[in-house]
């Protein structure tokens, strides 16, 4: 039996004060959304349906921009979770399996939580996910009786003995689809917000007789966001996981705090990262390389021995081969640089191939764009770019040749050879005093003159 | 009725360990002092009497630096805050209206507050600032009956009754400008520190038949300093205050507490800050920009649509429109930057107009000094820098004109024209292998003469 | 009588998840091991042996390159604090005065603890050191008897009296040398873990009727480190302390928080570090002086009133004298810049001397580097070193000289002169138009290709 996941992302979150969807609003470096669907991913879903509403185009493609096998469900207004919910209805048409119901805005859902509610639909129609609330507030309790759930009460409805309940609802859900939206058809809207609550359907399972049950996860992770300081919180506690998971596993990070991850980062043991080093996504670093103060980091790939910055950007693309040594002010894209070579200070190399043992001059520029298209350079193994080389692509170096420093480079240097383009050094005795004298009484004239 | 500022900026700050006078150490990027009196401010104040001592010509500087109309009095001993508020007299002769004594050191007083205080003048005839003090200790004390400010006792001479008061003083008041200083005359200094203290005006107010009251605010905002620490936890408490405001406002904060702003910085809804960004004084980003990780700003303008960084650097001049792109190791100083351009990597651009669409190849330099004088570069609309040009200013480079990568431009391009300066290259087969080869040699006849 | 300092540093640091041997892991820029040899060093010992077993060979060299004259014993199997201090028995054979017993993996015992122990040896033949614990949890705990310290009991082994004892042992121990290895000979191993437990020897000792005491020192200071979360937390607790010395010391840190010294930096009073500056080992800054932010300074001098970044690198080797300006994107390697001078932009200066008031333009490479060695440039004061200028070293240029932008530099250049190297500029009408129209093309063609 197959599973399909609905992710509701509807919602205008409205205290976002943002344009942007709320559920695009990013963590880790991906949506929140993403998030969600990461979460769910795990459990193999055969169909995956986001429900959108506020700002819907965007919210789909950034969905099928991470997974293009989403489907897409419209809400067109918003009127409740259980209305949300039914609009996937149609898409899971002749589905056979269960449904898991995830919120976009709940990015923390462990994958471990979602299949231990799957686990426990062998034992109840309909399964919840609920949570121990350090201060249960205004959440909707779940009411047990032994193992079963008896229903779902909102707090304002809520008897005092009802409100001593500790044990909150998350909102996720996982029920067999046909149940599902046979319940969701019996949600009425005759309540005081005038919405359909997916969380009456616990009590009309109870009444057809179906059973439910709950499982309980950590508070931290059904944490939803509602505004851009929650935003900054849930980064927060994104990072502080992340941090912890990487020193667990033998990562070297000299100040945690100041080392942000991407949700898809992966660190090798043993490797080093100094302070101040900021991953975006798609960037892996394998086991005992060095990532300096100061790097930028996304889209790349570091291998063992390499050592990066500090002030390195490795933009995406950028392959670096084992014992590669980036220096500062030094950014690289969409370039392979191959075992053991060098690129010090002050360059930029893009597009391009750079072999092992190169040595590349402080300076050197790889001019991959025409104004109209890039272009690629290939530099040959042990090749020795002088300082100041503008490489105009498309060109290539040979191994073992080299350039002179100061030079143009427009056409292919062969193995072995020399490459030169630089004026010949003229000096004229006294001229620089002259010059500066000549400066400073035409400065002094132009003062005289402002009065 | 025209308000006064009389603001106390005397004092040495021994704890502060500085040659620097305690009021010109920064928060958020001014002075403490410059903070007081732009919180005077709001009250539109006709005299702002700034009292200097320690250090009083780099303190009477700063002030008129920010605010031109600042009036100096020199407190040449400190003989205590009545003295020091006497010192004023002078510059406040035939002055008529209410004075606010504020002080130097005291930099979080709100605005708000000050109107409050203003308000409650209409009641009595003196108005002292106090507050709710969470730990009261040392603290004088604010006896009150009813609504009346009864006196301020010093800690050291309350009564065990009266030091359960938790009602603290903030040293703020605000009074009639001649009652002020009459009662000022009346002060003495027969008490263990032999100073005149502006506490005692209080009594005295009281025993002449006048009304005192008080208005009280969050203790945080009478947070003095007196030490680097405490100065580093002012800065912090400014910081939170500042990334708060900014999130409620709409922009997105990734990591609130790696970006710090300066007292004046404006950032637009829906403007993004990556980790890791330093605002200086004078920087304004509107709505819907990017700033990217390890940038810079300051003194500078950003439009909607612009992307800045990671590792930009933006001075003081640097006005950037819309959708303009500055990238890594890029300083933009001085310039304006027309909508749409482009600085993507390592290059300097200073004393520059940079027009509309052009691309500025990595590696380039305005070259604006000569040694004696700046001058000014400008570039065309839709003009293409080719790498590492070298703008010789003044110069100016025509719309939809390009310059080859490598060159020094020296004279003015026309429009659509190409300029190219730079030598031919030549290629000399196997000449890189003989040279490795003799150089090796040489080091290895050095390294065997070391012996 | 002399001191010897026993270190011990076998330990393999399972939970590290490291190949590094555990005391070889960084706090402050310099192993654990060396924190602890420093601590010890203030006692001026005579001789200073490491026990090392895991990694020994590392960690030996590692205690040697921090101080040549530790002498290392080799402890192969892992059987027990005292089975690895009588490792150390053949290294101190006819050694006369007192061992003290420190460890490798516990950083941050005071010098001035230490001299108290040494102190308490006049009353006492054997002193251990003792701290307060928050919470004793399963630490051993020292039974006191008034003065004299009856037994050392570990937790597993207490009654509960005992377990009630809040003052736990750290495991420093100072003793007469012949009377400690004496006393390690009759340690045995008959216990649960089969080791050999140096806190033994108090029992024995007294029951040899030798006076035992203790001394205490505060909990933070006998911080042991086991695994990276712990490191990180060390890291943490050493910049804290680091922080507050400095802005005691009269040191202006504008975010604490964000600056990482190491355990060797010093700064002068009235210097002022903003957000986000990293030290590397070696680097001092005198008093007066501005670190501004994202600046890394490593084995480095900058004299007073020198203002170095943003974004500036100091690597070993860089002089700062008064004044020395060092602005954005700049990298200064192994050279001397005399006063005065300015190294605004973009440059890389390695293996120099910069003259005073020398003016280096943006973009300049001190071409070091020729494939196999190093070699040296000279610039004279009051130099004006033109935009991108390549100074192929070796080679000097002199007082008062001028380079032109842009232009190679292979001859030394005379004091005064205009030195020059650069193509004459070439401008053809309407031929970037053409040449933008025609790449247009090019790519039009390539794209329909494509299909």
């Amino acid at each position: 039996m197959g599973i399909a996941l609905v992710i509701l992302a509807a919602g205008q979150g409205t205290r976002m004060n943002s344009d942007l969807p709320k559920v695009l609003h990013k963590i880790g470096g991906a949506p929140m959304l993403v998030h969600a669907i990461r979460a769910g991913e795990t459990l193999g879903p055969g169909r995956i349906v986001v429900v959108t509403g506020h700002g819907g185009a965007a919210v789909g493609a950034a969905a099928r921009a991470y997974q293009p096998a989403v489907e897409i469900a419209v809400q067109d207004q918003q009127l409740g979770t259980a209305h949300a919910v039914a609009q996937a209805r149609e898409a899971l048409a002749g589905f056979e399996g269960d449904v898991i119901v995830l919120y976009g805005d709940t990015p923390f859902i462990r994958p471990e939580t979602l299949e231990r509610m799957q686990a426990a639909r062998a034992a109840h129609d309909v399964v919840v996910l609920g949570f121990e609330a350090a201060d249960p507030g205004r959440y909707g309790r779940l009411v047990m009786d032994g193992q079963n759930l008896e229903r779902i009460v909102e707090f304002k409805d809520a008897t005092e003995d009802e409100r001593r309940i500790t044990l909150c609802n998350s909102g996720v859900v996982a029920a067999d689809a046909r149940v599902l939206f046979e319940l969701i058809d019996g949600v009425g809207n005759d309540n005081a917000s005038g919405e359909y609550y997916l969380t009456d359907i616990i009590g009309l399972a109870r009444a057809r007789g179906l059973s439910a049950g709950a499982v309980t996860c950590a508070e931290a992770e059904t944490l939803g966001v509602n505004s851009r300081a929650e935003l900054a919180s849930a980064e927060r506690l994104f990072q502080a996981r992340m941090r912890d998971e990487a020193m667990a596993d033998g990562v070297t990070l000299v100040a945690p705090e100041t080392v942000f991850f991407a949700y898809d980062t992966v660190v090798g043991r043993d490797t080093e990262i100094e302070p101040n080093v900021v991953f975006g996504p798609g960037a892996s670093v394998e086991s005992g390389a060095t990532i300096r103060a100061f790097s930028h980091l996304e889209g790349c790939h570091v291998s063992r021995g390499a050592v990066v910055g500090p002030y390195a950007r490795l933009r995406p693309g950028a392959e670096l081969a084992e014992d590669v040594r980036i220096g500062n002010f030094v950014e690289i894209k969409a370039a392979r640089v191959d075992r053991g070579a060098k690129i010090n200070h002050l360059t930029y190399v893009g597009d391009a191939e750079i072999g092992e043992e190169a040595n590349i001059g402080a300076g050197t520029v790889t001019c991959n764009y025409d104004g109209v298209m890039k272009h690629t350079t290939r530099i040959g193994a042990r090749a020795f770019i002088g300082s100041s080389t503008m490489l105009v692509a498309p060109v290539s170096v040979g191994d073992d040749a080299m350039t002179g420093s100061g030079s143009v480079i427009t056409e292919n240097v062969e193995p072995g050879a020399l490459a030169i383009g630089r004026a010949r050094q003229v000096t004229k005795p006294g001229l620089a005093r002259r010059l500066f004298e000549m400066l400073k009484s035409q400065k002094l004239k132009k003062d005289q003159g402002a009065h």
